[in-house]
């Protein structure tokens, strides 16, 4: 055990991401492993939002809207969040929540994909929410749902499909799919690629312009770090902006929205995915959010958080008994996201005696306890003494 | 001018509602007359907010989706503004934008009107987004949009009709529709009422529940003063509940959300309403601001913004030349909300200047200068000197 500890320490010392810990409000007496669910506060956000409440709203009032720059803020966000994705300026814009966007994302594929293809393959290992909302979306646009694995979408792809809706990295299990291969694929089919990066973007590369993604969603309250349930975004490859036809045409995507006429004309660029009055307090909010990202590489991110959760589960296995545990997450670091996920029978009674001894994680059930490794913030050590008291709640409940 | 001047003291003297300017963060130099856009911030928000966004997501992380309260936010900030529109508790609930919610409940209205009927009646005077999006919806469903007055929709219902979209209070002119006798009408003729609240929640009484209405959206960053782009609602009469099928079912209105079973069953009530995350900072701002109603009777604020309206109307007839500016708000009572709308030729240049001296409205364009009365923090005073002020503008610029 003392070895292991000793080589946190090391890893710390010599960890390059190691100081932005001190960017966030964390205690000492807590290893906070579900910033993969809700991300840790930045501590300089309650200054921030002082300002936003008291002095913009407050005391500009309606004058921020232009003043402080509050209408324009869901397409300068988008283009914050734009590099962590891989994305140029122009192809993001923040609002709604992610069902909201999986909605447009969805309805927008089908009309850019045209007649003919009826077909829309889901992801059956997906958040549900993606699933109930592309059902919806089948349902109005005359499509028929395909639940898939995703391994098998690329082969599944065909004439009659008009798009995939796929997770970058499964909520459950942490597997990274693979959006290159899979994209290629549905494009070689003349399907569209609808990615959604709730649980890749911020922890890992994703490379939506260099990969040829057609479509994306995702939120920002996870590895982002924008506060619980901050604004979500859509991202519209520059090819189909022109064509993007949003089935939810808010005031906010028109082309002179002050213009208040009765017939709807879209505005250019990733405008045209906004829908009504954004929430300013949660979008502002996120904005400061993401200061934390200045110069920051998500390559090193990447390098990082494998490295956190291949030392997880090194400790785990030195710590807890073989077969005590399952890990349903993969070894293969290509197909893993930022997340350790253990299976055990017990899962349900032992994530609150964990919480209660200051690992936080979550359960997915019935049996899936979930650690979500967010680089910024976790280190080796906070790794190391979750793997041990995981072995000591493990063993006293055994 | 003196006479009027003297009046509005005692007015203010007199005046039930005037205690509660003090619970509003508002300079004495300020006329703030742009509530119907954003309402101002109430005190106390602040140190809520700061309360929220330092211990409850700072310290508590992703404990306060339960111990805060934060994932019951939406259906009981619904039963709080409940009250205010003339509905039971559990018939609203808070989430997205109005614009979203527009498109929940239009697209709803359709499939619960059934088939055979295919027409869908808009407010052809509606502020914009309400239009846009009822398009969208009936481009999805298949309906046909019949823009009309309001005052025509009554006559025009008929076997075809499955809804009609009315604004209760017109954005532009700050016109009341009838919407006890519409709602009558369409009833009669079979159709479903759908209203849009915006301009008159938390100015007028509305009666939801007595008239008979079947759905209702609504913002609440005007007369609510829940904050800059603070969550619409959504609110479905008791006896549409159980058929009420939304075309965004998102996760959060499973009938069990933590269950994230693949296939959808949606919750009973409002709740029903609901689709993704809340944005909880927007969400729990615009609870705080509603502890500004404890107390209030919705009928003392309605016969103050009469009282207020009726005042500005009189002092602009007696400072500002006859002909200068038109009234396009209606003179009857029962036809008008709780704004003025003032037309001129120069009312891009003068709403800026009367802004420069401390009289804030809004402008329409291309020539309507609006003044918005909020009772809670509007005095006669004020009334008097805006009217005051926007003479001396005016004479200026003639």
């Amino acid at each position: 055990m003392s070895d292991l500890h000793e080589r946190a320490r090391e890893l710390d010392a010599a960890d390059p991401l190691a100081g932005h810990r001190a960017e966030f409000a964390l205690d000492e007496g807590t290893v906070y492993l579900d910033g993969n669910s809700l991300g840790a506060l930045p501590a300089h956000v309650p200054a921030r939002m002082a300002d936003v409440i008291g002095r913009e709203w407050g005391e500009l009032r309606i004058r921020s809207w232009d003043e402080s720059g509050w209408w324009t803020a869901p397409e300068r966000i988008g283009d914050r969040i734009a590099p962590l994705v891989g994305a140029a300026p122009g192809r993001i814009v923040v609002g709604d929540s992610t069902s909201v966007n999986v909605f447009k994302a969805v309805v927008a594929a089908t009309r850019l994909a045209g007649e003919g293809r009826d077909e829309i393959l889901v992801d059956a290992t997906t958040f549900p929410t993606d699933g109930y909302i592309a059902e919806s979306a089948a349902r109005m646009t005359g499509h028929r749902i395909v639940p898939l694995d995703p391994a098998d979408i690329p082969g599944a792809a065909g004439p009659r499909t008009a798009l995939a809706l796929v997770n970058h990295v499964d909520y459950r299990t942490g597997r990274l799919h693979d959006l290159p291969g899979t994209t290629a694929a549905l494009r070689a089919a003349g399907a569209l690629a609808v990615w959604d990066l709730c649980h890749s973007a911020g922890a890992l590369p994703v490379g939506l312009d260099a990969h040829g993604v057609d479509l994306a969603v995702g939120c920002t309250y996870k590895y982002l770090n924008g506060g619980p349930g901050s604004p979500a975004y859509l991202y519209v490859a520059e090819r189909h902006q022109a064509a993007f036809d949003s089935p939810l045409p808010g005031w906010n995507s028109h082309a002179d929205p002050f213009g208040m006429t009765p017939g709807y004309r879209a505005a250019d660029g990733a405008v045209r995915g906004r829908v009504g009055t954004p929430d300013i307090l949660s979008t502002l909010a996120l904005e400061a959010a993401l200061d934390v990202w200045d110069g920051v590489d998500v390559n090193a991110v990447r390098a990082k958080s494998l490295a956190l959760t291949d030392f997880f589960l090194e400790c785990v296995r030195a710590y807890v008994p073989e077969g005590r545990v399952v890990s349903v997450t993969p070894e293969a670091h290509a197909e893993r996201g930022s997340q350790v996920a253990l299976s055990c029978p017990d899962a349900a009674a032992v994530m609150p005696e964990l919480i209660a001894r200051g690992v936080v994680g979550d359960l997915r059930r019935p049996d899936v306890l979930r650690f979500g490794f967010t680089p910024l913030y976790v280190g080796f050590a906070d790794t190391e003494r979750a793997a041990r008291v995981l072995a000591d709640v493990l063993a006293a409940a055994s």
